[in-house]
């Protein structure tokens, strides 16, 4: 990783925004600038200098993993440690991340700042954004996620039958994933049969998989901190007309927005090319959700995909494409690939069968 | 779960506190009021209403998890329907969760109501303290993890050799817990040996674990929505005098705790009973972290014990009890135990053998 070249980018962000220091508290975005995993800790990043506050338990990580910042154990309260952690760098206004930080974190630091002369000043999507545009690394590591993801779907085509239930089914594929390489997944698989798959977050449960019933699957791995998203909607049995007409009005809106975005679009845009596919079906008011959203170290991040997105699509981007369908009482139909824009255009990386 | 009950249970702290409306966001209060666990979702607490606001995305499970709750669909943005959601209140003031809500957020919020004569109250802990007095089913519930996690610790006891790797012994624990009956474990396993173990929250990696160096266990369960924690440190080979030393200190800190602490105590002084034992062998400065965190529906909950933890314990919490003592260069001990405060004392909970 490297953090040399991210923290310079940074620094550009930051001139140019005229933030002279930027307090760093999004576990994420901790990370992807430091290199530094551990759950707590801050990062202040001036124009010449990183430094990497945390406690006790994560120093000596902290010192491994994160070489170019200079690191500060943070003991006792930040009543106590703050101040001087803050010392000998003269600021004047200190920029922190509105989005993490709570009002309460926020209120502590503001009265521990303001008497030392320094303005907190909020800001949001500064690291976020950076974090948009993927290196060869981490696009490698994505790619990763998204074959064992692929695999564990496939696996799960060829070994579902009737009786499973979906928890069953939940842990097979998470046990294949994680067998094969994984890390802690980043969000807990779903599988969604019958009537539970009318609910995009349905929880896994005891329900028991029958035939002639849409079985959604939402499933994300993860490698080295980066992650993959897909869903399949499977079925066991004979697909009737329903199904059919449900299924095949998701494909072809999925299918138009990954022929039709392209580099430069608004995430409106880009939700709009699928969602004219089910508004001109009949469906609108039955795909409730945002076409997308980025992946990366995070599982929902920018740029987001939606009908009131002003996010700009561009090359580098990785994120989803999901549309989906949702009938109460029946069932649903969602579909989605983890996906990269080059050269302008959408790449699919998953490659499950749909 | 007696949702009911605990609306109002908060309705009287609400009155005493003279406060008119309470907005939940933080999810295990949420979850914890109301039965729906979504992942997104506003609660809106008066005396006399109960409401429940969540996207498309939720609706439905929302409605058959929180039949306590009337339940409204936010749709778009936040602009458009928070003065719908609270319109025909007639709040004068809106109470805040300050720890959990993000600063950007609340200062969209504002931004909403102020114009409809609402003002915004910080305010912390109103539903985290009712939750750190466990009823009957949600102390079944911590024993039943707790089980989980005591039969996984001993699994691996019973199994675990030389020359398998950190993440191997993580992932078999894991598999145990999940397939005696844990949900997603809360926290990943923690397998820390030799060196590793002088990093109190170690990842786990591939590491081999050789004779003669400690190697700490840190493993949660989670049944129901709530957790158990349990932490052991184990050892093959012969033990030499370093390690007789530490773990008998690190386990004459617990048992002192453990014997010691009473219902009225604060967390420093609960804290201080474990502590004086390290500090009296001469490792005062090698535990690092405080002695214990409630546990709950969350890992970390009220009521904090540490040194400078003002919480006072009461009958009916439950938390964990986790000295150690980490030596960079060599590793570290520590034993953790989940307990729950009766009669005045507390009742360790893990059985596992120290």
């Amino acid at each position: 990783m490297n953090t040399a070249m991210r923290l310079q980018k940074l620094r550009n962000s930051l001139s140019e925004k005229n933030v002279t220091a930027l307090l760093v508290t999004q576990p994420e975005n901790r990370f992807y600038l430091s290199g530094f995993y551990g759950s707590a800790g801050y990062l202040l990043i001036t124009a010449d200098k990183a430094l990497l506050a945390t406690d006790s338990r994560y120093v000596e990580q902290a010192g491994r993993q994160a070489p170019n910042y200079q690191l500060f154990e943070s003991k006792n309260d930040l009543h106590k440690w703050l101040p001087e952690f803050l010392c000998g760098l003269a600021l004047k206004e200190l920029a922190f991340e509105a989005e993490s930080l709570s009002f309460w974190h926020y209120s502590q630091i503001k009265n521990i700042v303001k008497p030392l002369g320094i303005a907190l000043v909020p800001v949001n999507g500064l690291v976020e954004n950076l974090r948009t545009g993927k290196d060869d690394d981490e696009l490698a590591l994505i790619k990763k996620a998204v074959s064992l993801s692929d695999a564990a779907i496939e696996h799960m085509r060829n070994t579902m039958h009737i009786g499973m239930s979906e928890l069953e089914m939940a842990w097979e594929i998470e046990k294949h994933m994680r067998e094969h390489g994984s890390e802690t997944l980043p969000f807990e698989v779903i599988v969604a049969a019958g009537c539970n798959a009318a609910i995009p977050h349905h929880h896994p449960c005891d329900y028991i998989i029958k035939e002639n019933e849409p079985i959604i699957i939402d499933i994300g791995a993860k490698c080295g901190g980066y992650i993959s998203d897909l869903t399949r909607t499977l079925f066991l049995g004979q697909e009737d007309a329903q199904f059919h007409l449900v299924y095949n009005t998701v494909l072809q809106a999925q299918t138009a927005a990954i022929e039709n975005i392209r580099a430069g679009m608004s995430g409106s845009e880009a939700d709009r090319m699928a969602r004219s596919v089910i508004d001109a079906n009949g469906f609108g008011d039955k795909f409730g959700h945002g076409l997308g959203h980025g992946i990366g170290l995070a599982v929902h991040e920018a740029p987001r995909i939606g009908a009131i997105s002003k996010d700009i699509l561009q090359n580098g981007m990785t994120f989803t494409i999901e549309p989906g369908i949702y009938l109460p009482g029946w069932g649903g139909v969602r579909i989605e690939d983890s996906v990269v824009l080059e050269n302008g255009r959408i790449k699919t990386l998953s490659t499950a069968g749909k």
